[in-house]
């Protein structure tokens, strides 16, 4: 099939043919790159498996029913619109051809690259354990979080229904796998929901007696910040009746539940139809496959080790950033230090390549990245969070209803760009005030086979 | 399996047992049933398929991106919350043996009632050719608007990947067949996403270069409504763009289009990979199986005709309202009249039958259904509506912008019950200035694979 994007310049410096950039997934990192080449001589094609971009941090509230997914997500051709170099196309990379410059397109298709972005970002990891997908889905896309959702309302519903005793506390029974912050926000959010939001709507069941149990490998919550907020969170976890297990390992995942290994040894079976996975990432495949072509190595998490200015060593025509990169930055006065996974990374490392492609067309040497740590947060439900902040005049730790005030602010405010800033912040006054969650519906429960039969309908599910 | 509501009174009026009420469908008809039976000395008990309430007048602004599906529902057992006497179960009703008084579900479970309210609604009729369902969705729920919305997504960004000329017209082309108020709300939708959402966003396709056209068999659109409104709202849908067809039948829906047939005996195939079914409504299988234990008639639709005080004959116990009910209603000074499936109907049918079950309980006679027509309203697009409005000081119709501005409010106002009304007039406000639909988001557009075969991911979505 011939070159989508039509031949390219054999000489990406012939004046009048402007060089073709080529941005591989919109997430943070690819839409601060291709936002930052606005008004670059450049022809610009940015490609994402979907036709969103989504503002990630708040996943967890669409997975939980507190916002509908359009609220936290924009179609990324909408977002491009005003930058008449960029063309937005719907597609999934399949494999990088370095040496041509190609990629190809799962439909056939291939585009030509003088420079490529790769920000194609992570995926779940199951620990070699692929099977228990279907049985504790990740959260990383819309469909995830729906799928969760359905989870959850399909859990409590077929509690209502059960009446079988141990079979109704089997449907009641939550638990997630993974203490950073996504699998803390999802805890503290199911904690709530079943504390504060169902009570006095079911006749049967009281959804106050449900267990949600959080499961951390390692011996603290939220690992990446500081030992005092960790402890912080697991009080405010604790407060919300999250049972909150430490240095406890899964050892499987199937239909039935999850069975858990203690330090003492000691071996437990829960059952649960609704358990959620927060606790590995991995890079997707396209690294690796980049990894082959180009003969470099990745990391145990499968990300591609990058230079200093982000780029691919022998290729500096390609620069990896975000999730897929392994890439450590220089700190003013500190060791070198790891870039970790997170939303500002991202948007740092998007704007320093797309800088870096801008210097190299004015034949100027590439910046080495540096990662400006602003601090991390992270949230457990009303009026609890933990905040970790890193201003010009020192660090600044706190917890409580002002870190949760913190954490609204910030990431209402970081919503730009999304039109829905005021919808989220009046969702949330009104979610504050009356403890219910105003998207608690879900489209495909139909009718009884999801309850029955979650594993049947995971895998159909699995199949879309 | 053992009846899941426990073992009825044999005497529903012994005391101290009170009479179990069963209503089966909580859309405008059940929920107004439920409500009005709010301090009723009645156990009651409320089944629907899905969790929630559908405010079905706005699924075409969900099907069109224009809101979200959490905006215009809300979970039933939300709904009820504050009724004690209400309790409500997720499931799929499969037939009633009005003998026993048993409903038996899906999952094997029954259902005892001493007083039964049949509100399961409708489904969309093809009128003996089913095979179209997969190539022509109809919009009836939550999923329906989903699964219309991704293909409405899919067509436009397909379009743009598009090399063949042919091939991209083809996925211009969106063909929405019956000229009733959903097929004309859709068809003016859009035609305003072609030529003012969209334009702008796209390198290379113009979405204005769109045809949609809208198809009705009968000789008139909105063949309910007077004659002049109907042409009013023609002529709004030409300046719109729409191409109106009326006179024309449909002889073949299939993966590459329609086949139309017009009245001078011309026969035109349209390629389309966005047909819209708005043409017809069957009661649900639900209907049948009663009428056939009953030994019962339907009508043509597959309703069952029932006593002027909404029971059916010979079943003083059942009552059957909303969409799936033939009743008639006798209109002061006015012959008898075919009751509409309308929502001001159901709920009216609703509130009645709920009304009747009180009577019975208090030994009175039953009352007959009158139905207070309200008039009808139908919404073309910006600024462009029809109303015909029956005041008590008599009829009022107007179109255009106040007709619009009408609407609006009317539709808003009756969002009441659901927590998001303020929100959804923030949506429309901001709509309204920017032309834009903020839910343009489509989680399961899988890269690729649901563009290039529409057909293949249309049957894996039926599977689900």
């Amino acid at each position: 099939m011939a070159l989508f994007n039509a031949e390219r310049p054999r000489d990406a410096g012939h004046p009048g043919t402007p060089p073709k950039v080529l941005i591989i997934g919109c997430g943070f990192a690819g839409l601060a790159a291709a936002r930052k080449l606005r008004s670059a001589p450049v022809e610009l094609t940015v490609l994402d498996r979907t036709n969103h971009h989504l503002f990630q941090p708040l996943l967890y509230q669409v997975a939980t029913a507190g916002l509908a997914g359009p609220d936290i997500s924009a179609p990324i051709r909408h977002l491009l619109r005003r930058q008449p170099n960029a063309t937005t196309l719907l597609g999934e990379a399949v494999s990088i051809d370095p040496s041509r410059r190609e990629v190809q397109l799962a439909d056939g298709k291939r585009l030509a690259y003088d420079h490529l972005v790769l920000a194609a970002g992570s995926t779940h990891s199951y620990f070699g354990h692929d099977d228990w997908a279907e049985f504790a889905p990740g959260l990383k896309t819309l469909h995830d979080a729906y799928e969760i959702r359905r989870r959850i309302v399909a859990a409590f519903e077929s509690a209502e229904k059960e009446d079988n005793d141990l079979e109704r506390q089997a449907w009641l029974n939550f638990v997630v796998i993974g203490g950073g912050p996504t699998g803390v926000e999802m805890a503290g959010t199911l904690a709530e929901i079943a504390r504060r939001t169902l009570p006095g709507e079911f006749r049967r069941i009281d959804p106050a007696s449900s267990r949600v149990m959080l499961i951390e490998g390692g011996p603290a919550l939220l690992s990446a910040m500081p030992r005092e907020l960790s402890q912080s969170a697991q009080r405010q976890l604790a407060d919300l009746g999250v049972e909150v297990h430490t240095s406890v390992r899964v050892t499987r995942v199937d239909a039935e539940g999850v069975e858990l290994s203690f330090p003492d040894g000691a071996v437990q079976h829960i059952r649960s139809q609704c358990v959620i996975w927060a606790a590995g990432v991995s890079a997707v495949p396209l690294g690796t496959q980049l990894a082959r072509a180009t003969g470099l190595q990745t990391d145990r998490g499968g990300r591609l080790q990058v230079l200093p200015d982000l780029s691919l060593p022998g290729h500096p025509e390609i620069s990896v950033i975000g999730d897929l990169a392994f890439a450590r930055s220089q700190l003013r006065g500190h060791a070198d230090r790891d870039v970790p996974g997170v939303a500002p990374a991202a948007k740092q490392m998007g704007e320093l390549a797309a800088r870096n492609i801008l210097r190299r067309l004015a034949s100027q040497p590439a910046q080495a990245f540096r990662y400006r740590d602003q601090g991390t947060l992270a949230t457990i439900g009303r009026n609890s969070a933990v905040v970790d902040l890193r201003t010009p005049l020192g660090r600044v730790k706190f917890s409580g209803r002002p870190a949760w005030l913190f954490w609204v602010f910030a990431h209402v405010w970081f919503l730009i760009g999304f039109r829905n800033r005021i919808t989220v912040l009046s969702e949330w006054s009104w979610a504050y005030w009356t403890n219910q969650r105003y998207a608690r519906v879900v489209s495909d429960i139909e009718a009884d086979t999801a309850l029955r039969s979650p594993v049947a309908s995971q895998s159909s599910t699995v199949q879309l």
